[in-house]
């Protein structure tokens, strides 16, 4: 797959099949993913792979509970007014993100495979994500969907830690879970603020110097 | 540029070539950076570009004195061994980053272009990373080296954020800084710990089923 196609592509795919994902996909997906750079070449990572059903039985019940905390947490706000105003554009956006969540909430149990990053003495605690976003890249052109979520650490930290067997001692983070599975619905481009509305040049403020209307990568037979 | 050869190839480039960026290939790169998907696509993020010149001068001082804290701190262990027994493979593995690390402090003032993302209301500080190792391939398919540190912000943060004018009161984190440039050196094949020795599978310390000697990809004329 050309690359600015998966970068245009690869969205949150939260509805997948049960279906399972081959051990040379999986085996593809993670050398790719070590690959990436990390702080100081550390490499201070460690990925879980979660195939288990009896185990994604006993995790499916606190990912729930994590999502039914967030809609009354983080985006309380937002479900309020996309509760209150339901045509707002804003609001749809919201309601179609709600409902993906909450489907994968639902089906939690379905999904086929589960990758668990974690990082070790990382300060900035970001040095870990071009490693998990390579892996999502890879797994778009392997025809499979994912999505990164912090609800079970931010929510149920040490219950799934405990579930994965994660020694205490370490320090090590969970730094998100990401689903995977072939996914049940189409890749599409992504629709997103304009790059001149989220953009700036040297200093804070000012037009970034180019606006972009329409997608600069589309597929080739549109 | 197939998506494998992006994942495979794109390192740390810090050495880099003066010559500026164009226009149209940093709206690319920032175009491409933005279909990354966030948390709940809440796109809470603002990218900023940076050559202006003097700005940039301004900024060099504050990022090598950053550099030179980072030796005494966070890498102050691995200095020490890495000076007491440099024919160490670990040692010499890490002299190597440091003076890719050392050659950007003594040059910062010669990068064309910075990239400084922000992310706002993100409780995981995750969800932006995506975006910024998307903006860091698609600069690797335009030929453009770039390298992703959080020293800046670790420790000149409120400086760097004044030069930038970076509003105090809405609660913008700089997610790192990502400096850009035609690289000096070619693109090669990381080497990585292998995959087998960082992942598991369904318990911290099962194996994960797979082992990879050399890396799924090469360049299809090796």
């Amino acid at each position: 797959m050309e690359l600015y196609e998966a970068l245009y592509t690869t969205r949150a795919m939260r509805r997948v099949r049960p279906d399972p994902i081959p051990a040379g996909v999986q085996a593809r997906i993670l050398d790719a993913a070590i690959r990436a750079p990390s702080g100081g070449n550390q490499q201070n990572w460690r990925f879980l792979l979660v195939d288990d059903r009896d185990l994604i039985e006993q995790l499916a019940p606190l990912y729930k509970d994590s999502i039914d905390q967030l809609w009354g947490t983080f985006y309380k706000r937002q479900v309020t007014a996309a509760n209150e105003h339901p045509d707002d554009p804003a609001s749809a956006s919201f309601l179609a993100v709600q409902r993906s969540a909450q489907w994968l909430a639902d089906h939690f149990a379905e999904v086929p495979l589960f990758l668990f990053p974690f990082c070790q003495y990382d300060p900035s605690g970001g040095s870990i994500y071009p490693a998990v976003w390579s892996a999502m890249l890879a797994a778009r052109a392997e025809g499979i969907g994912t999505c990164l979520t912090a609800v079970l650490g931010a929510f149920h930290g040490p219950e799934t830690l405990e579930l994965l067997g994660v020694p205490d001692a370490e320090g090590w983070i969970m730094s998100g879970c990401v689903s995977m599975g072939y996914p049940t619905g189409r890749w599409d481009v992504a629709q997103r603020r304009p790059v001149d509305q989220v953009s700036f040049r040297n200093h804070w403020g000012n037009p970034v110097g180019f606006a972009i209307d329409t997608p600069l990568w589309a597929r080739p037979q549109d």
